[in-house]
């Protein structure tokens, strides 16, 4: 999601990232002196993770984490002071859990580069190499990235577990927060079986978006927060309901922008998701509607999925999908799923602009 | 470890197994039903980590925690009566940190078999080729084996914390619990760093043997049984110094092993250590010595660690391990730290018997 100037939706986030990095930052310098301790390379393996951790993001999910407390509470979000630093170390954990899903992604992936940076293992590959190491250096790299990722993950309970936060508080986060890594894992697992099996059809890939992304940054992040105050259940239920639409509809314009973006808004090369050969609901519906009219284009657009490299027949792909009238369809669902997030707020009135504003933006065009 | 027919340590290792199997079948079934409702393909995710961890070992951690316990009550290990369903549970949580643990172990050393059965991700490969999927099989099978790991990471966490155990028990066994995952991972982190360098010397392998199995194993698992209990710091402070202590000793015999054992009790091929180039403490001290007292020696060994595999190569490199003397300093190491284990555990008399049988077997030569 782009930040803005709008008052109402930069307020939080600007205040919050600084609180979550310096928890994070004493949580990092808490287990780096045990670390220290244990060995050197222990000491290296834990500052490679802090880097990436203290480096990273927009701090998304804390601050759904953070609307979804203070909505429940019913404080505006300017009220930052009602948040004590248990709820913000709580929430702050969400980042290491964050941490091992991009660290371990970006091995499945074989990522070079993540937030300008080299990835976790291409940099463990580097100190191989440096080193003059025994062995594959990319073998190394990957072996580290995994451990790596495993030490993420664990972290990030760790950090909620000793939060500080009392032992109803923590009796209550359960539900959200074993969900919430249940969702992304399964996502993920869903995600490369159906690329792996080039499965069609506009479900498998619709169960994606829902449980790694629209589960994973949206609804749980909210349920958390909410759980947090100790919500009442049609509070939950709203979060829920806003997050899983939203979440899902922000995906769908994340698809959208994956085959028509403009590279220097989204950041990635043009038609990078079917260069990749990305099985997305787009693409999905794209290949029914062709089946239906058009045969022989839905059988170039089937064969050329992940195959392409050349940005002349990127374009062709992208001009199929255009013309299927896939793109309609797919916005056409955004701003329905939009209609119905919105429709769930009313119960948090201190919070329902900021969510208003927070779902125009992540549903907007940018192309 | 093996299973004799003595009865002191037959009745708890009888007794225990079966109950932890009924709990992690409970628990895989709650959460198979989940995985379920999610889609096909999380449940087949689901029963591939089920099946793991049903099919598993000798619940050696959860043995040690339970063992802990009963100590730190006064209670005969045939009191099994005295185990709530709870602090089973809690126990049998560890089964899926060592899965975890196994199955990422299983990618990065690039395993085929595992338990006589294929490892999770040779299976998924399988299911690659099987299913004519796109891609690359062997990238498919780590993929999926990185986050079927990740997801029993993730159970475990949440078994235990959905155990039923109370607040002020879950509070308890914080520092355990948190320091067994950062060893065990730190201990494996160490482990590839310094078999990848080539670090020489006995103190690298000894941090490994600590971390990796003295801590993971037998310390953490024993403490996180007195903290289940309750236990006054003088017990902790025994179990962990008994667990350190006998830990090491183990993975000190096991080195001998891995150079000197009989395939047919190992289960292992003979000079397996070797054909590795694995970095243990019995090969840095047969450097020192081949060093001081026959450099060309040395040079040999140090030349063939990780390149050998002809049976006459290996035995050759084994001949100059026995006979630079590095054998009898491990075998009075393991004498003594078996010793200093024994010396600890006068403060828990229930279990004591129990403890100093186990210490015989873990440090008996079996060749």
């Amino acid at each position: 999601m782009n930040v803005s100037n709008s008052d109402v939706y930069t307020a939080p986030i600007r205040a919050l990232p600084p609180l979550i990095h310096t928890q994070l930052e004493e949580y990092c310098a808490l287990r780096g002196r045990e670390a220290e301790r244990m060995d050197p390379r222990m000491l290296q393996a834990h500052s490679i993770l802090t880097d990436f951790v203290l480096q990273g993001g927009k701090r998304m999910r804390p601050l759904f984490a953070w609307i979804g407390y203070l909505g429940a509470i019913n404080a505006q979000p300017e009220q930052i002071a009602h948040s004590s630093d248990a709820i913000i170390r709580s929430i702050a954990a969400l980042e290491f859990i964050q941490a091992c899903a991009l660290i371990h992604d970006d091995i499945i992936d074989g990522s070079d580069t993540r937030r300008g940076n080299p990835t976790v293992h291409r940099r463990y590959e580097c100190i191989h190499s440096d080193g003059g190491f025994l062995g594959d250096a990319a073998e190394f790299g990957r072996s580290l990235g995994i451990l790596i990722g495993d030490l993420a993950l664990v972290y990030a309970d760790d950090m909620v577990l000793d939060s500080g936060l009392d032992a109803a508080a923590l009796q209550r986060i359960r539900e959200p927060w074993r969900a919430m890594r249940h969702e992304v894992i399964g996502g993920q697992i869903l995600d490369v079986s159906i690329e792996a099996a080039g499965v069609e059809g506009t479900e498998a890939p619709e169960k994606v978006n829902r449980y790694k992304t629209a589960a994973y940054t949206i609804e749980r992040p909210l349920h958390l927060g909410g759980a947090l105050a100790g919500a009442d259940p049609e509070i939950i239920a709203a979060y829920r309901s806003y997050g899983t639409h939203l979440g899902i509809a922000f995906q769908l314009r994340d698809e959208i922008l994956g085959v028509f973006g403009d590279p220097q808004i989204t950041g990635k090369p043009a038609g990078d998701d079917l260069r990749e050969g990305k099985r997305t609901v787009l693409v999905a519906r794209a290949l029914e509607r062709l089946d239906a009219t058009a045969p022989s284009h839905a059988a170039t657009l089937r064969a050329g999925l992940g195959q392409v490299n050349a940005e002349h027949d990127i374009a062709e792909l992208a001009r199929l999908i255009q013309d299927s009238g896939a793109v309609e369809d797919v916005e056409a669902r955004i701003r329905e799923l939009k209609d119905t997030a919105l429709a769930a707020i009313s119960v948090v009135p201190s919070v329902a602009d900021l969510l208003r504003d927070m779902a125009e933006r992540a549903t907007a065009r940018r192309m």
